[in-house]
C-alpha cells in the first residue's frame, strides 16, 4: 500500500490509475480508524481491483472546539491490513486554501435530523464525500449505514451531479448488545455501553410494531421515547422520529421507505441511531447488521 | 462527430475515452450555438484530442417561464463544423428526475451582480457546469469571459470540490461596436445594437481612469454610470459597480483582482456586460477580446 500525504502528490498517481480502466473502490474517512472502517475496507478491496481509503479530518464536518484524536500511522496500518492499495491523507491548508467557498445544499435536508443538535455538520459530510470522490473518482465507493443521512444523500449527491460512481451501502456494524462502532462510543464503560444498546432495542421495537401494522408516526415515536425514557440512566433522550428516507421530512404515517431514528446525549456525547427501512424485505426483516462479537 | 441523446447512451462511450488516456475539451452550452460558441470548441479541438459539446437548456438556469429557442440539428452542424467529436444532449426527464435536490453554494457570490435581476441564475449556471464537468471528466472545459461570474465561479468551484479538469476562459467575443455575441440581442436592428455597445465603452472608459490612478470605486462608478446615462435611449441603466474578483462583493477601491460590470435593461431584454482586470496587463492592455467583423 502506497500512502501518499497530499492531494498534489495523489494526482499524477491517480490518473495513471484511471488510464488503466481498472476498477477503484474507495472509502473516505475522517481518521481514527476502527473494525467498521475495516469492514469497508475488506469490502472494497474485495470488489475492485484497487482500493484507495482517504484520512482527513474534515473540519467542515467537526464541531468548533472538539478535538479529534486520530493517529495517521495506526490508520495506515489498519487500512494496509485490511487490503487497502493506496491511502490519501491531506491537510487543512490543502484542503482549505484561502478563498474556500463551495459547499453542496440539499435544500431542506441537511436541516433535518441529527442538524437539530449539529447544525451544517450533514452538509459538511456530503460536500466532504463528494470532494473525495470527485478527486479519486471510484468506481464504486463505500458508506456504513451507520451513517444513515450521509449514505443517503451522498448516493442522492452524486447521482444529481452526474457522477459516474456506485455508493455502496454497507450494513451498521454492531456489537451483540446493539452498540454500533462509533470512535466516539469506545471510551465508555462497559454498562454505559450497555446503557447506549438501548436506541438499537427502541428502533427494532418501532420496527416491529410497523411490520404488525402499525403505521401511524405519533404511536411509534411514542412507543421509541418510553422504551429509551425506561431504559436510559446516565443519558437521555432527545428525539425519536420516523422521517421520510428521501427528504428526511418527519412523517404523519410510516410508509416505504421510510427512517426510523432517535438520538441521546449525556451533555458530552451526542448518539444517533436509526434503522432505513426502504422495502418489505427490511420491514420484515431488519436492515441487515453485521454483528461483532 | 458522434450525436449522443442521453446521458445514459454517453455513459460507456466516455468511459472507453477515459480509458483511452486521450485529452479530452468539453464545451457546455444551453444551446441556440453561435460564433461565440465555435470559438469555443475550435479551441477545445485545438487543444485537445477529443472536443465533447454538450446542449442542454438547463432549467434550473433558465428562468421560469421564459421561452429559449434553439434548434439541436443546427446546433449539432455547427459543432461539427467548428471540430467537436461528440454531442451530448439530454431532456429534463432525466436531467431533473423525481427527487432532485443537489445545488453547489458559493455563499453570498451567488447573490451578488446579476442576481439582483435574476435571483439562483449563477447558482443554476454552475450547478449546471459542474455537472456536465462530472458527465464528461475533461481535461479542459472552456468557459467565455462574456459571462465573468460563471467563468470565475466554475473555476473556483472545480477547484473547491477537487475537480482534475482545467478551467480555461477564452476572451470575449465582440462586433467592433464592443457588443458581444449574445443569442439574445441578435434580433436587435442594429441602431439598437451599436447603443448596447455603450455598456463597453463605460467599462473601458473606467478601465483608463484605472490604469490613470483612479481607484476610489465611487468616482468609477459614477464615470460608468454617468456615460450609460448619456449614451442610452431605449436601453436604461440598472446598475453599474466594481467589486472584488472573489467575492463578488462591491469595494471602496478597486485593487487588483476587480470586475468593473454594468447591467442595462429595455424591460424586456437584460444585458450585463463586464471587464475582470485581474493583472496588472489586463489594467493596461484591457482584457483580451475576440473581434469579429
Amino acid at each position: 500500500m502506497k500512502h501518499v500525504r497530499s492531494i498534489a502528490e495523489a494526482r499524477p498517481l491517480l490518473r495513471d490509475l484511471w488510464r488503466s480502466g481498472e476498477t477503484i473502490g474507495s472509502v473516505h474517512t475522517l481518521g481514527a480508524l476502527h473494525a467498521g472502517h475495516a469492514k469497508l475496507i475488506e469490502l472494497a478491496a474485495r470488489e475492485n481491483q484497487h482500493a484507495i481509503v482517504t484520512v482527513y479530518p474534515n473540519k467542515i464536518q467537526l464541531f468548533p472546539g472538539s478535538r479529534y484524536v486520530y493517529d495517521l500511522e495506526a490508520d495506515a496500518a489498519l487500512a494496509r491490513a485490511s487490503g487497502a492499495t493506496m491511502l490519501i491523507s491531506s491537510e487543512d491548508a490543502e484542503m482549505f486554501p484561502p478563498g474556500y467557498c463551495t459547499f453542496l445544499d440539499q435544500l431542506e435536508r441537511h436541516r433535518a435530523l441529527n442538524s437539530s443538535v449539529f447544525p451544517y455538520a450533514t452538509r459538511g459530510q456530503v460536500t466532504g464525500s463528494i470532494r473525495w470522490i470527485n478527486l479519486t473518482r471510484p468506481t464504486r465507493s463505500y458508506f456504513g449505514m451507520k451513517d444513515i443521512e450521509q449514505a443517503l444523500l451522498v448516493e442522492r449527491a452524486a447521482a444529481d451531479l452526474l457522477i459516474d460512481c456506485e455508493i455502496r451501502h454497507v450494513p451498521c456494524i454492531r456489537y451483540r448488545n446493539g452498540v454500533p462502532i462509533s470512535s466516539r462510543l469506545v471510551l465508555l464503560p462497559q454498562a454505559r455501553k450497555d446503557e447506549v444498546g438501548a436506541t438499537y432495542a427502541a428502533l427494532e421495537a418501532a420496527r416491529r410494531m410497523g411490520l404488525g401494522g402499525e403505521a401511524r408516526a405519533d404511536v411509534l415515536t411514542k412507543a421509541m421515547a418510553t422504551l429509551l425514557e425506561e431504559r436510559l440512566s446516565t443519558f437521555r433522550l432527545v428525539y425519536a422520529t420516523v422521517v421520510d428516507a428521501g427528504t428526511f421530512q418527519p412523517v404523519t404515517e410510516a410508509r416505504l421507505p421510510f427512517v426510523l431514528h432517535v438520538a441521546i446525549t449525556d451533555g458530552a456525547i451526542h448518539h444517533f441511531d436509526g434503522l432505513a427501512i426502504r422495502t418489505e424485505d427490511e420491514l420484515e426483516r431488519s436492515p441487515e447488521v453485521l454483528w461483532l462479537d
